[in-house]
Parts: C-alpha cells; structure tokens; sequence
C-alpha cells in the first residue's frame, strides 16, 4: 500500500491528503436539513448528513489527490450509525481509487493490539469465514506502550501489505509535555523517530516502508532532525492551514527525491466555503469551494519545493 | 461517577473489575454454536456470541463486584456488529447497577479529543436534540499529546460527573521503552504520574479525584512511588492473573483507607472455565467458574491486604 500512496502522489503530484473530519458545524445546512428531513434530528440524521457531505467532497476533489485520512472520532462520536458512515465513507473512497488513512490513534498491547489491527487493517475470523470489517490501507497508531503495541500492527501490515503512522511529534500546542522531554540530551520524540526507523526496516515497499510516521507541520525544525533519523518512513503531516503550517514550513520533511511526505488538510479543504477567500462559492457549492481550495494548496506546497 | 465506584467497591468489599475482553476463542463451543446456527458465521454472529458470553457472566458476578471494563478492541475488531455488542453490554451493566470502565485508550486533540469524550462519556449534540452514543462511566486515555488531548476529556467528566484512567505505566513487558525513560534522573511515567495528579486537582469527587491513572500490577515497586505521586487518583490496576502480577504485588497499589485502587482481571475470570483450577466446572458452566475466579481473586487481595 506504500507503493500504491507513493504511485497515487507522483500521479496527481500532489503530496497531500484531505482530512474527513466532519463536524456538523462544516457541513452547510441545507445538507445537514436534507439529512434531517429524511432522519429526523437524530444520530441517523447526523450520519448521514455527514455521509452526504463526504461523498460531494470526494467526488469533486479525487483526481486531484492521493488519499484521504477519515478521522474516527467524528464518527464515533455518533455512534453506530456514525461507525457505519465511516465505513461507507472509507469504501467509497476506496472505490475512486484513493488511498485511505484511517486516522484511528489507537493503541493497546498483544493481543488487544491484534485486535485493533484486524478490525481495522486485516481480516478477522469467524468459524471458517473471514471479514475485512473498517479495512482501511493505513493507520495511525500511538506508540506509548512500545514495541508490544507496535508489532500486532506490523505482522498484520506485512500479511495484508498495509501500513502504520506513528505518532512522532504531534502538532498540538501541548505536545512538548511529554514528546519534548530530553533523555540524555535528546528529545522523547527522537527515540520514537529511531524506533520507527527500526520497525519500519523489516516491512519495507520498493523505496518506502511501511511504517511510517506522524509530525506536525507546526514544527518544522524538528521535522528536519526527523526526516533525517527515518530516511525511509514516510511522513503524515498535520497542521497545515488551520493550525498554521505553512506551504514553506514542509521543505525539510520532504527528501531529495521529492517524496517522502504527505500533507495534510482537514477543515481547510472540506470547510473552505466558509473562509473569506472562498466565499463567493456560496453553500450551496460547498464541493466547489474544496476543489479551489485543494489547488490552492498544492500549489502553495510544489511552490515552496521549487516545483 | 468516581464516588458511585468507591460505594461500589466498598460495598462488595471487592476492590476488582472484571474485564469483558471477549476473544472468540475463550467463549465455549456451545455459545458460538447457538449464535451462528442464528446468524451464520459472519460478523453478526459473532456478536451475537460476545453478548450472550458477556451477559452469563454478569448474570453469574454481578453481585460480588462493583465494575467492569469492556475492552473495545475486541468488540471494533468484528466491526458494526461487534460496536453493536459493545453498547449492548455497556447499557446491559449498567442496567445492573455497575460501573462501566469503557477500555477505549482513546487520545487525541482538540476538538477530535472532545468528539471522543462526547461519545463515549457525554452527549452528542444533533440539530435541538441529544445523544450519549456509548454512555461508559470511565475512559481509559493515552497520554502522549499532552494537555491538548486530556483537556476536552476533564470538560466532559465535570459537566456529566464521569472520569477517565490516563495510562501511566502499562502492564506490558516493552512499556518501559518510552515510559521509563530518564528525564532529569527520573522515569517519565513519574512525570507523567504528576500530571495526572495535577489535571485531578480540579475535579474532585468526595474523596478520589475524576482523573484516576493505569499502572500495571507487573510494575509493584513503581507502583508504589506512583501512588505517593497521585495520592488521590485511583489506580486501574492491569496486568494481575494472566499476565503474571499477584496479590502481595498489589499492597502498594492501595492507600492506607485500604481504598484508592482497582485490580483488572480479563482472561482469568471470563476464561476461567479453561484454566486446570475450574475444570471441573466444565464448557457448559463457564459462568459458574468465573464466579468461583471472581471469589477466589477477591480473597487473595484481601488476604494481600491483612483484611
């Protein structure tokens, strides 16, 4: 599936990815009244508002980009039927061809580990049948509980050729409590960047691995020390746009060939029809407003590559 | 919600949780077979089969204990259905008068933090209507984005009168990859355990705080120094039974109101049935021999504790 991310981005040349994080205060009303009308103002109501602003977003932006990283959490929030909107949301994705970040942050040990890796990534068993129940192509994973929590993933990516994020140096403003916090002289998230780097060299694609990991484009000094402990991980940018990264702050988690990381844009994309700069797509083609917004943003990033 | 689980604990004099950690392999043919004769092998039956498990064993202990932890991995694991068994039993022990220790690890931040504290201890907002999708009484939450991550789950539990258990130091045997790592001469679970001890300060129940802690019974002697760090979180206990932690381990655990932690065990009680000790009760029995684990337990950590 690395393979696949990396072929899907030199197609579009376009090392982005759009965050489907849904809140119901992005989605414009007449989608969410639609959704209401049919479910009433009710969990089944939200999902599949959400369902319906998800589908109008993909359909107009998916040539232009390599992947998608549906957030879990705002599905969750709701739910089953916000769980079932999720799937909905990650198969058709699949369908158009888009490489599908599952945005989960989970992380367990042994078993429990096992599990979430074949809900998510894998196949689990049930007498003599087998189901791909979320079967997403990546994941995010947290790495607090170390190796134990790692492995379970790995041995299911390298069985299914899926792959794994991980949290490395996030982009929150509270991120240094724990990740900044110097261990003989380096960094917390120096020592996690080097067991990516470890984990990721036994699951390796053709020029990636796929282990892969997370930092935030909010700290781009970092990202250039990281870059060069895991030369072959590729790297999940958050926190572009809204969170204030900048096209010019990615330079450095990129590497020569031009590969190597992949940005990401959440309300940026899939709000931008209520930004100032967008306005003048109106609500009512909110899908619209997300298609500019992606060329903008891709523009903004190739012209600080020098592309 | 922290004051109903020491009322709890007090009046069982049963300071454990039962974790519903239902693999398919430790639920007995029988139940499997009767559940898939209704739903075929598929994922529904499978379901099926975790909650007909789940609720013998509640019928058959829940008068002897005061709570229980659902781990949700091995319910998403069988995707929609197994979320469906998951809320299932969540309302199913609730109903029964125990508190729900939902063990979800969750942690993000922001406003996707505050999505998963809505879902799984709040209530979700749709159009002038609320939901609370899965209405767990506690949360487990990882700790390693910081403030950012905790923040939005602590808003929560104040306005619904809930908690949440953020790992600290975990059971398993690599946890000390990150975790005991030496900042400033001291591991950073310790940092960690004085954070926890800080987010609890401000939401305080009668006598234990809203914010508790998971520190792993494999772990006495950290345990020990972790409780003087958090004098009033309790502490989730993992790790007694199967994964090797005893009751004289657990002394230090505990405050001297013989009060302050709770003891996990998973596979020991709802397995029982599969261990040489309660074989004689025999497949058909499984319920009956969690029971006679679950007073087995009780009496080794009252003996451990000189009660």
């Amino acid at each position: 599936m690395i393979n696949k991310l990396v072929a899907n981005i030199k197609k579009t040349e376009a090392p982005i990815v759009v965050g489907l994080d849904p809140m119901l205060n992005y989605i414009p009303e007449h989608v969410q009244k639609k959704a209401f009308a049919e479910y009433g103002e009710t969990l089944e109501g939200a999902a599949e508002a959400i369902w319906q602003f998800n589908k109008a977003i993909v359909d107009s932006t998916y040539d232009l980009i390599p992947a998608v990283k549906p957030q879990i959490a705002m599905y969750e929030q709701f739910g089953i039927p916000g769980m079932q909107a999720f799937k909905k949301t990650v198969d058709y994705c699949k369908e158009k061809g888009l490489v599908v970040i599952g945005d989960i942050k989970r992380g367990d040990i042994g078993s429990t580990s096992a599990a979430y890796a074949v809900g998510h990534l894998g196949k689990v068993a049930v007498g003599n049948n087998s189901f791909a129940p979320f079967d997403e192509d990546f994941a995010t994973v947290n790495p607090y509980l170390g190796s134990d929590g790692v492995n379970p993933f790995l041995d299911v990516c390298k069985e299914e050729k899926k792959g794994i994020f991980v949290l490395v140096k996030t982009s929150n403003p509270s991120s240094g409590e724990f990740q900044d916090q110097k261990i003989d002289g380096r960094p917390l998230y120096e020592l996690v960047g080097e067991k990516v780097a470890a984990w990721g060299e036994e699951a390796m694609g053709d020029d990636y691995s796929y282990v892969g990991a997370v930092v935030g484009a909010t700290y781009p000094e970092m990202g250039k020390v990281l870059r060069k402990i895991m030369p072959k991980a590729y790297i999940l940018v958050p926190g572009y746009g809204a969170q204030g990264g900048k096209g010019k702050d990615l330079v450095h988690f990129f590497n020569e060939d031009g590969l190597g990381a992949i940005v990401n844009s959440s309300r940026g994309i899939i709000a931008a029809y209520k930004q100032e700069k967008y306005a003048n797509f109106g609500a009512e083609n909110f899908a619209d407003a997300s298609r500019a917004a992606v060329e903008d943003m891709v523009a903004d990033i190739k012209g600080a590559l020098g592309k």
